[in-house]
């Protein structure tokens, strides 16, 4: 077959995973019609679509509808597989879980989002799902706010530009008002974030350092309203945070060399 | 722009997929002549695929190599996002691994393969890094026999065609035995593979069935040979496994209408 042209072979890459991506919670088992409405494309092009991505073993069909099959998941893994961060956070994450008798989280900065990139979950009090994988605003998590603190000012150009959308009554949404608290976190060590993306979510997180002393992800702590006060985290959760936090870092130091290159270019793809 | 030719378009997309995949654990951070030497592409044709997935963000150069960015992750949140049962174990997941103090697995059959859709690492047993998305070869694996044992006829054949690789001295690579073992597992309940993937990797698995039976997931707990005998995971490990797996099918029955057609379907991308 000929290459095609350069523009076509960008449009029918974008096209490959706006399909892949219209697989939603809204929408967990669309028709191609449904797809079609989902995309903005033709319904011969989805169709095309379709039979690429079940050629390639990403959907199924069920019946008139589609499903995304495991496969999916084995794309996200090459993340995990040349991102030395993700294994070596995951025991020190279920230490967390343990101390604390809550959900812990890894994230890192994609854009002004933040990516949860490894989680111990135990219990559900945000109402959407969060898993490995999962997107949410870096400027209502408290996850966001530790790397947006230590993130090129340019970053925090970008999240201010975005409009600092008001999630609930409580989200800091004052240009001048979010530069402070990015201080306030840079001088106090970790943030703690109540209620500002979802009524009764409150969470806590701090810097993980590499050996350079570079912020390379941010590690979490979350539970709802009403079971814990702030003054609580601060004095109880955050010091098993900034502990176990160090004892990443220093793990992260004794990964063979071409995992300590990866984790350095991870930090270079967030800033 | 126009569709391009059907054969264009599906050759770009499968080739979209060819580059993103080939970051992996030997490949962490390719130039662009690697990804040409790993792919057989031309290297105008990864520059092409490189910049449009750095324009969807999947991408980021580093100096003159290029790295995959935490975004790859949120591809694979879409089969969570989904798929109920990736939620709905993960609590159940972690009451294993604190019951038996090991790692506790959730996966699926892809083709021939199990996919690990959930787990709680607790330390490594095995010398390749297992985390969400990685596959391994069903034959070898007891979440792979438990899955294989309840799947259509069809899967067994295609798992025996594919010649039940020697992995390690100890894999069962005769078809009449392979038959014989998962006629075991349907008659005991569980499976329990020792060293049939890699010297000194223990694990035992137990089929996950929603409110009709039908099995949608193997639950496994794995530990390395010398730390546990095959009698103390028979006699301890398994009835845990069988009791967890039981809970998991009751919170799957109580999933709302839309997540409980979205977890039938996923049984049927894989029978």
């Amino acid at each position: 077959m000929g290459e095609g042209s350069e523009r076509d072979i960008i449009t029918s890459i974008e096209r490959g995973f706006s399909v892949l991506l219209a697989f939603d919670a809204d929408l967990p088992e669309p028709t191609a019609a449904e797809l079609a409405a989902a995309t903005g494309l033709s319904r011969p092009a989805i169709r095309r679509i379709l039979l690429t991505l079940q050629k390639l073993g990403y959907v199924a069909p069920v019946g008139p509808r589609w499903t995304l099959t495991p496969r999916v998941l084995t794309i996200g893994q090459h993340y995990a597989a040349t991102h030395g961060i993700v294994e070596v956070a995951q025991p020190h994450l279920m230490r967390v879980a343990e101390r604390t008798g809550e959900s812990a989280s890894l994230a890192q900065l994609d854009g002004i989002d933040v990516v949860y990139v490894a989680r111990v979950h135990l219990r559900r009090v945000l109402s959407l799902n969060v898993d490995v994988g999962t997107r949410l605003p870096a400027h209502a998590t408290s996850m966001g706010r530790v790397l947006a603190a230590h993130a090129d000012a340019s970053v925090v150009d970008r999240i201010i530009e975005d409009g600092l959308p008001r999630l609930t009554d409580r989200t800091i949404t004052d240009p001048i008002e979010f530069r402070d608290r990015l201080h306030d976190v840079r001088r106090d060590g970790y943030a703690i974030v109540d209620s500002e993306l979802e009524v009764g979510f409150l969470s806590a997180a701090v810097p993980v350092r590499d050996a350079t002393g570079a912020v390379v992800a941010a590690l979490a702590y979350s539970t709802a309203r009403g079971l814990h006060t702030l003054g609580d985290i601060a004095r109880d959760v955050v010091p098993v945070l900034q502990e176990v936090a160090d004892d990443i870092g220093r793990d992260l130091a004794e990964l063979p060399d071409h995992a300590r290159r990866v984790r350095l270019s991870a930090r270079t793809s967030f800033s």
